[in-house]
């Protein structure tokens, strides 16, 4: 990458603090930053950590609830080509005691909120410091960013890492997907376009900041040259307060958390009018201005994960579509992949696999996992799709394991989708049984209502109405529950139980 | 940069095929071809060309008027990681003759049209073939692209040239800007932001592809997956049938052109409704469907250039800005640079230097011009603007040549554009004296509207109370005219007849 093309998070920065001195950049509580300010104060918070050893591809943790911080950290990090991680509060000292040993950072931020000291003492005690820098969020903070060097604008490449956030559990322990300056300016750029962010858009950080789906309109704002609003953890009346005060014209909400708000404003005391959002209830849509962006059309945004930044497709590019996921980003492509990397033909589910702008940069020191998930230049999401007679993209559900019965490919959460679609099924697992004759056959394990009936041919039958006839199962049995890991089938306890086996490159 | 990441105009294509497969992607009278199409006559057409040698870096020239075939030779030389030059059929033999040996291409496809034959003939013959395989638009195309063997989709870097576009003539000739296909997506992006381009887009590409102003959007329409309309070259009743007949929601339109339009359709013939476009006058507005996107808000749309792919700002990116060109596209920097590469204060003139994802990869085969044009790390685009206080950012007018004067830097075009803002001047040029003790000083030529009065000391006055004291002319002389070079001072002959010299750097 040649200079004169380069686009760093530091470089928006810079550009904004001369194109848009007079904007708020963002709200935190008493903080109020314009874009001159929050240059200066990055610029300083860099100089703080390169003092502390801090440079390209190293990891500064952030340990947290939402904070301006967040913001300046990703990006005094990202001055200096090295990468933050904002930590879940949420998660266990066990947990987190993971993510301190395995990021091992340089300079961890910390807050002394209730919620979060627990888990941070535990895990500090089971991985001691690891030798790196704590610093207390609040006046300790301050002091730190005030005594930094002002760390001038160096040479950082845009495809070089900045954020890391931990997900995808494969194999019970999570890793941290890598998102480099690029890929979030890429992703950006298409929430510009789908959202149809305008001057003066003012965003509400309302969910976590250490999931994707709150981070990646935190960064759309900033790319935009919006207001990024602040507030530590949800709260329905706090949200209404501060949409109202900061004029706020989106904010992390969905489901339940909308009702909740709903609740909260059920006197009408605040002005949520600000807010252009997606259509609700008939009480939300009588408080807010109901939006008709591409992205506010419809309730549900499209297919996304950590990986791609965000979303990877859009159903505001596909209105009317036959794929309830949608299109792909414009800076992305898709294809749906089989085990041997063969694009499926339309109408067959296949891997959803993705290249382009806002792929991640892979996981953080996981170089096998990584070399599996880009196998052939393709980012493998793990999840499967499909595509439609209008080429618009269907997810099915994650991958996690393939049958293969005679030369086929049967995929067991696309027949679990279609047999919970049957009114009698409660909940169901599919898995692949030894068969002379086929290689496997396909396994129901099925849960009913209760006060249901339904038998073994009458499911056989729903599913080969709905899915090509090699699919549907051969045998069913039906079980009280269906053992789980978290929120996906334990397959291998119920292979044990089921008598599963004989998988693909088993 | 890694496959996983790449984003050609091949790839965009090929994602088309598989997402839009029902979309018509290009109507051209009686070519009407969806995506899917499409692609394949663009696989089959980068064989013929790779059969002919065409490889990476190689240039195709098309010599022609609009068609769709300017697309498609785009996309097969991008798949190929070669170079597409659309070249100006208005131009003269002598000047075709020059972009001929200049850009020395494998491939020109050339059209038998009448506008076209009179000069593609005689500047055949001053260069001769130069080795290029000639194909005739037509049959002969469609018959060396059905020879093709379909080329696979190979690996081209996304940061590889793919346009070649005449531009920026400095000395005299012009220099091709060579356009990478990141510069492009990039740039297109920022037009799906700003114009809020959604499915259902429909461009007739009503001005010349030759120029950036036309293929920009012929290329925002490509990426957003919608539908090009091409017409040879502008006709108002043209124009009329087709934004009817294919409900197209954009042309490239402007001026004198809608006011064609407009008389053409006089009677209301044609439904222009679908048209989504910038108010113009009552008639015109009447007619269409005056657009609220940011893009038509102001008839202005900001600042470009072809070596940033088209536009560098917008003025819908800053409703209410006191700089007239608005601020930056989200995918570049801008910085005002002195002669030195330092920044100039908000308020001073500077050069207009920008740095980002849609600037150009420089000229083709201007390896000195390029050191120059991005020197420090930032594309200089040759033009003088200024920040205001609101950030926002007024262009000025080409830089041309500096006076200096004292320590202190002036430009021509500054001067220039206050004088030609008093009620009593017609035109004006500024060049610089000799001077024992300033080393330059400023002196002006002005030619007066006829019947009006100044004086000398009356328009000295008017530019001291607009502009640093500096910069107002020592020296006035009256002319009755400003010799010019196209649109621009001549400023050779201007230096020889009033005494200009002492330039910095001469």
């Amino acid at each position: 990458m040649s200079t004169v093309h380069r686009l760093t998070l530091a470089d928006i920065l810079a550009e904004h603090s001369r194109s848009r001195p007079l904007i708020t950049a963002v709200v935190d509580g008493d903080v109020r930053l314009d874009y001159p300010r929050l240059e200066e104060r990055v610029a300083r918070l860099a100089g703080a950590l390169a003092a502390e050893g801090v440079g390209a591809g190293d990891r500064v943790l952030w340990l947290g609830q939402n904070s301006h911080r967040v913001l300046e950290l990703l990006l005094a990090a990202g001055r200096l080509g090295a990468i933050l991680c904002p930590a879940n509060w949420r998660q266990s000292p066990d947990e987190l005691a993971f993510v301190l040993s395995d990021l091992s950072p340089k300079v961890v931020v910390w807050e002394r909120s209730e919620a979060v000291e627990a888990v941070r003492s535990r895990a500090a005690e089971a991985v001691g410091s690891g030798g790196a820098r704590w610093v207390l969020s609040g006046d300790e903070y301050e002091e730190f960013l005030a005594g930094g060097p002002v760390e001038p604008d160096g040479f950082v490449d845009d495809t070089a890492p900045v954020l890391a956030l931990y997900t995808a559990a494969f194999d019970g322990r999570p890793n941290a997907a890598l998102l480099s300056h690029q890929a979030l300016v890429a992703h950006s750029a298409s929430l510009l376009h789908v959202r149809q962010i305008e001057p003066g858009f003012t965003f509400l950080n309302s969910g976590p900041l250490f999931h994707v789906g709150t981070m990646m309109f935190c960064l759309a704002t900033l790319l935009a040259g919006g207001t990024n609003v602040f507030t530590p953890a949800f709260d329905a009346e706090e949200v209404c307060r501060l949409i109202d005060a900061e004029r706020c014209t989106q904010a992390f909400l969905f489901g339940q958390m909308i009702d909740a708000v709903v609740a909260a404003n059920a006197g009408g005391k605040y002005d949520l009018k600000s807010l252009g959002f997606i259509s609700h209830s008939e009480e939300w849509d009588s408080m807010i201005t109901v939006s008709d962006t591409p992205w506010c059309r419809s309730k549900m945004g499209g297919y996304g994960q950590t990986e791609v930044a965000g979303m990877l497709t859009f159903l505001g590019l596909a209105p009317g579509a036959a794929g309830f996921a949608g299109r792909p980003s414009p800076l992305v492509q898709v294809r749906l992949l089989d085990a041997s990397g063969e694009e499926v033909p339309s109408g067959e589910a296949g891997e959803i696999c993705a290249r382009g702008k806002s792929i991640f940069s892979g996981y953080f020191n996981r170089p096998e996992l990584n070399v599996k998930k880009f196998r052939g230049g393709w980012h493998h999401t793990g999840d499967l799709g499909r595509r439609e007679p209008d080429g618009t993209i269907t997810f099915i559900g994650p991958r996690l394991r393939m049958i293969k019965s005679g030369n086929e490919n049967v995929y067991p959460a696309e027949v679990e989708r279609v047999l919970k679609t049957h009114p009698a099924v409660a909940d169901a697992a599919v898995i692949g049984v030894p068969d002379d004759q086929w290689g496997q056959s396909v396994k129901a394990v099925v849960v009913l209502r209760p006060d249901a009936v339904a038998d073994a041919e009458a499911l056989v039958g729903h599913v080969r109405g709905l899915l090509a006839s090699y699919k549907k199962p051969k045998h069913v049995e039906f079980a009280e529950s269906i053992p789980k890991k978290g929120f996906t089938p334990d397959y291998d306890a119920l292979d044990e139980r089921y008598g599963g086996g004989g998988y693909p490159g088993a």
